[in-house]
């Protein structure tokens, strides 16, 4: 079924706009930050030791264990990272080449003889591996390392973190399994499942892809591995969370395949999901196939914030019910918002349909990208719509909503998510079909593949325009959006039909030289969102084109509460503070100006008084310092 | 300073209205449901072992210790609320009589030769005697014990169980001070001092109010008892949430007579602050006076919802911070909204001024009514202002919010502490200085007393009349509320003018057959809050007199949320579904109609079409099973 294929990162290089300067700012500061942060060299910055316990694991140092059970991911996913780093910049990644070797390095000498890796185990718990699947994260860990391993090989070439790999993943195959001597077992975190498939993708290994089909088909069947693991002898409780024991929150209460509804844990839902729509596309699965459409319409259609947030409560970092979407209170992990992604443009790729780029915009745009600070060295782990710092401070039920970003965390899964999802942008923005392009996503950038060679001119997603010139290949099919839909397509001057297949206007028959122009409808606009969204009827967003917007105190002033938007949507538009083509939005609105000042409650509805309306890409917030922040208003 | 006593319950005989009925309903339903409760005969029942914890304690049964560590109380509560319905009906109590008796018998029996009483420390921990003050309850037991000791011996003029009460209370008297042998310790959760202040009012006993002031004065001094008491080798955990282990949840973070700001747990901080009144009051203690107005303003104007509920988060069951008041996720307990009242009226008998009755009207009309059922067999103990029930099911963070009232509770606190409440209402309604009737709150009633005799008519908070004969008596001085304001005042058809002192309308010189008559402003208004409470910029709440009325779903339909109060607040007023004068308030306001039903985000505002609005008093909320109810809605 599927026909188009990823363009490999080197074969892509971002040449202006956005997204060229974000991973211009991962290559300069992120990576490098992140690096210091694993190594415990960042002053102010919470304790990560994660390659220390590497280091003890490896028998390089002596030390006690530090860190979460599932510490180890943190220097996958930055690995990982750096392979796209180096896969993209070359030579220009520098030093990272060299930090990357290391990591390499230390992760192989961190393998045991049968070819299990996790420091927690080795260091800390010698005797316990596999007893806590539920808890102890260590195929969550082996699934970040398969993707980074792949992702190294891929950028460099070399095989060496990749055999390391294949070994790990060989030993799993042993271990797990319905067959006799093998545990019936599988993730209490999901993400081996997407490592072990990329795992066959590159060694065309079936042994691989079959186990992660055995994890997803053995989930969930009675009784539950998760409850009998609980009554052996050798278990021992790692969190302390009653949620954490419930079947749901991993996602193991009923076998994938039957699932409807996007329920527990954000994160290990969607890259199970994920893994579900990969397992459907290899394996030609119809049933899997519809269970991730409906778990899909579940999450978007019922469960999704405007920024492509998800998991509505901290409590379990969770999804909750359809519609209960609140502001303030929200989860909305960085971390969901990437397997958002990840699962959007799997669906895409399952079925070849357009309409689920829309998805990996919304998320990518809004709540990713929001999640770094402009100096890259601050990130976001909870993505709320509306921030009242005070409230942050003395609301227990906010504890975990942080009015600006932070430096690292205990668990710091975020932070290295982020970085990973931007240094493969590209991935998600253009597919290849023989020798024609695909345009999911407008990217600045030129491509340069065997059958393709083409330079494309744009500042999506900020500016309106694209110009495609062609140097090879005979197609391009342009992704046409809900979000910021084309409305002229011309190919040398000559408007073309805006008819859209799958999601996508074809172009074809196209030669050197070729000029192909699109313009967008990126107007801004009210959203509003479905009447069950109690906390915002009476309130719209605004949205230009894919990027959500929102109202500051550095702004607007204090009481940002009291805004309200003018009934029609017209903006003037302006360089944001950020500068570099970033667009801010201005409208003759109304506050709401109160008689009396003082009193809690008083008897006088408060005057509605003009005022200038100014509002930042969410994607910036929290760029000045602490202030309110509020994504819906108040609408006339 | 003081002068207005309150009247004994024995002299003011309720004769209509709403408090008759729900008097009537204490005496009829809910007393006699309570102490089947505490029995452990009501079926669908949280599990009380109350009277069955006293069993064992005095040896009557054999068997284990069933409850939290605080269980004893609430056989205390029931014994006062019952002692308060004795005094009000007499013989007409009925059976209620044997069953107090009985609960004073068991009391009595569980004491321990040295006047010590508690049942967990008794059956379950005998070793464990003030060990951990900081959870152990027994202080706040004992201060339950008191109050109720002292209600029933002024019920009945008996005084076995206050010579009971007395002996725990000379027991306590030497076990804590800073003299050579005592324990510099003080209760966890405050009460006792309430209770010792009533032990000393009715035995003239100067030890109990020494004893009191001490808790007070001990209370947050360096350094801290509950810090060194988790020391001790016999210290035993028996909570494990961690914010009860910090000093603020407890109020002992700081000496009282220093502290500025509400917080931590709400019931106990309203407690304190009460017996702070009281005793600034006995003491002439002007630090005191000056911190219980501090902490009053703290409450009143910064942390109090429009209902007089408090308390905005479940976590610890505390104040947060100022204005941080969400409609959903509070926590507003039933016993906290009676421990304002508590406080609230002490402070009016501290200062001689009526204003503070706006908050006893406040918090009584609305959280602490509506904290029962319409068949006074159902409780809350939660008290939201915007419920959702599908977002109460499924997100954890709003776990703690029913969307109906319960029968019983594991913690059975709030039940007999609004029995209480309703029963001793005339205490906070009226008062007596020499031959002047003092009307805090008009009720309908006889008051004979001494140098009173007076026929007080009047349906309010429904009704706006208020008619007095007088028979004895030569004053009537009427609270000018701001919550319902006296507009015209007669006296046998005379205007008389509206010139408050503090707080109270004067009238002199009475003499038998004279007839006041007043009539109160309740026409209903729009209320709107501090525009820092960001979740109500935009909307307006409706009060009519001291009452709140909400929107719920069986009046309006589904999506409440959705209405739109006209600009102006004209409304029609008609019955409500119970009947009994109650009124309900019909607005033609607009409901947002949303093109698109389906959409999670959509991209046209929705139109906003005319619709009847039916607001009903928040009192009487969820008496129709399970809906949507909001106190707050959009306004034009």
């Amino acid at each position: 079924m599927k026909t188009i294929s990823p363009l490999p990162l080197a074969n892509v290089q971002l040449t202006d706009g956005l997204l060229e300067r974000m991973q211009q700012l991962v290559k300069e500061e992120v990576l490098l930050y992140q690096w210091n942060a694993l190594h415990d060299r960042v002053e102010g910055a919470a304790k990560s030791h994660c390659i220390e316990n590497f280091r003890v694991a490896a028998g390089l140092a002596e030390g006690e264990y530090y860190g979460m059970v599932f510490q180890d991911s943190d220097l996958y996913k930055w690995l990982e990272a750096a392979a796209y780093c180096i896969e993209v910049f070359g030579a220009a990644a520098g030093e990272l080449l060299a930090h990357a070797e290391e990591a390499c390095d230390l992760i192989a000498r961190a393998q045991h003889s049968d070819g299990y890796i996790n420091t927690y185990y080795t260091i800390k718990e010698p005797g316990g591996r596999f007893t806590n699947l539920q808890q102890g994260h260590e195929l969550y860990c082996a699934g970040h390392f398969f993707e980074a391993a792949v992702a190294y090989h891929q950028a460099t070439g070399k095989r060496e973190i990749l055999d390391v790999a294949c070994r790990f993943a060989d030993y799993l195959a042993k271990v797990f399994g319905t067959g006799e001597g093998q545990m019936p077992g599988y993730p209490g975190h999901q993400v081996v499942e997407l490592g072990l498939v990329k795992l066959y993708q590159v060694t065309g290994k079936e042994a691989y892809v079959k186990l992660a089909e055995y994890f997803i088909a053995q989930r969930g069947k009675q009784p539950l591995y998760f409850e009998r693991e609980r009554q052996q002898p050798e278990y021992k409780e790692i969190f302390d969370l009653p949620v954490i024991r419930t079947a749901v929150y991993s996602q193991s209460h009923v076998e994938p395949v039957q699932q409807t509804e996007a329920e527990g844990h954000a994160v290990r839902a969607l890259y199970m999901y994920s893994a579900m729509a990969d397992l459907a596309e290899i394996s030609n699965d119809e049933p899997l196939r519809r269970a991730c459409e409906r778990l899909y319409h579940s999450v978007t259609q019922r469960r999704m914030y405007i920024t492509g947030a998800v998991g509505s409560t901290e409590y379990g970092e969770s999804f909750t019910g359809d519609f209960d979407l609140p502001n303030d209170t929200v989860y909305g992990e960085s971390c969901a918002s990437v397997a958002l992604m990840m699962f959007a443009a799997r669906m895409a790729d399952l079925t070849g349909e357009g309409q689920y780029y829309d998805t990996v915009e919304r998320a990518f745009f809004n709540r990713v990208l929001g999640g770094i600070s402009q100096s890259g060295r601050e990130f976001f782990y909870v993505g709320p719509l509306a921030v009242n710092p005070a409230a942050c401070r003395e609301n227990p039920g906010l504890a975990h909503v942080k009015p600006v970003r932070q430096r690292w965390f205990d668990v710091a899964c975020c932070p290295t998510n982020i970085a990973r999802t931007i240094m493969s942008i590209s991935h998600y923005a253009f597919g290849m079909e023989q020798d024609t392009l695909y345009v999911h996503i407008p990217l600045a950038c030129w491509i340069h593949a065997s059958n393709l060679d083409m330079t494309v001119d744009t500042q999506y997603p900020y500016g309106n325009t694209l110009r495609i010139e062609v140097r090879k290949g005979q197609g391009i099919a342009l992704r046409q959006s809900t979000l910021a839909p084309v409305k002229t397509l011309r190919v040398n001057g000559t408007p073309a039909p805006l008819v859209a297949e799958q999601g996508y206007l074809r172009l074809t028959g196209l030669r050197l030289g070729d000029v192909v122009e699109a313009e967008y409808d990126i107007t801004p606009r009210y959203v509003v969102s479905h009447p069950k969204v109690v906390a915002n009827v009476g309130k719209a967003a605004v949205m230009r084109g894919p990027l959500v917007y929102c109202a500051e105190q550095a702004d607007n002033g204090e009481g940002i509460a009291c805004l309200t938007l003018p009934r029609t949507p017209e903006f003037k538009e302006k360089e944001t503070f950020a500068g570099q083509g970033t667009v801010l939005l201005v409208a003759q609105g109304l506050r709401e100006v109160f008689s009396d000042e003082e009193s809690l409650y008083q008897y006088e509805l408060p005057q509605k008084a003009a005022a200038e309306i100014t509002l930042i890409p969410y994607h910036l917030w929290a760029n000045r310092g602490e202030g309110e922040m509020q994504v819906y208003l108040n609408v006339q």
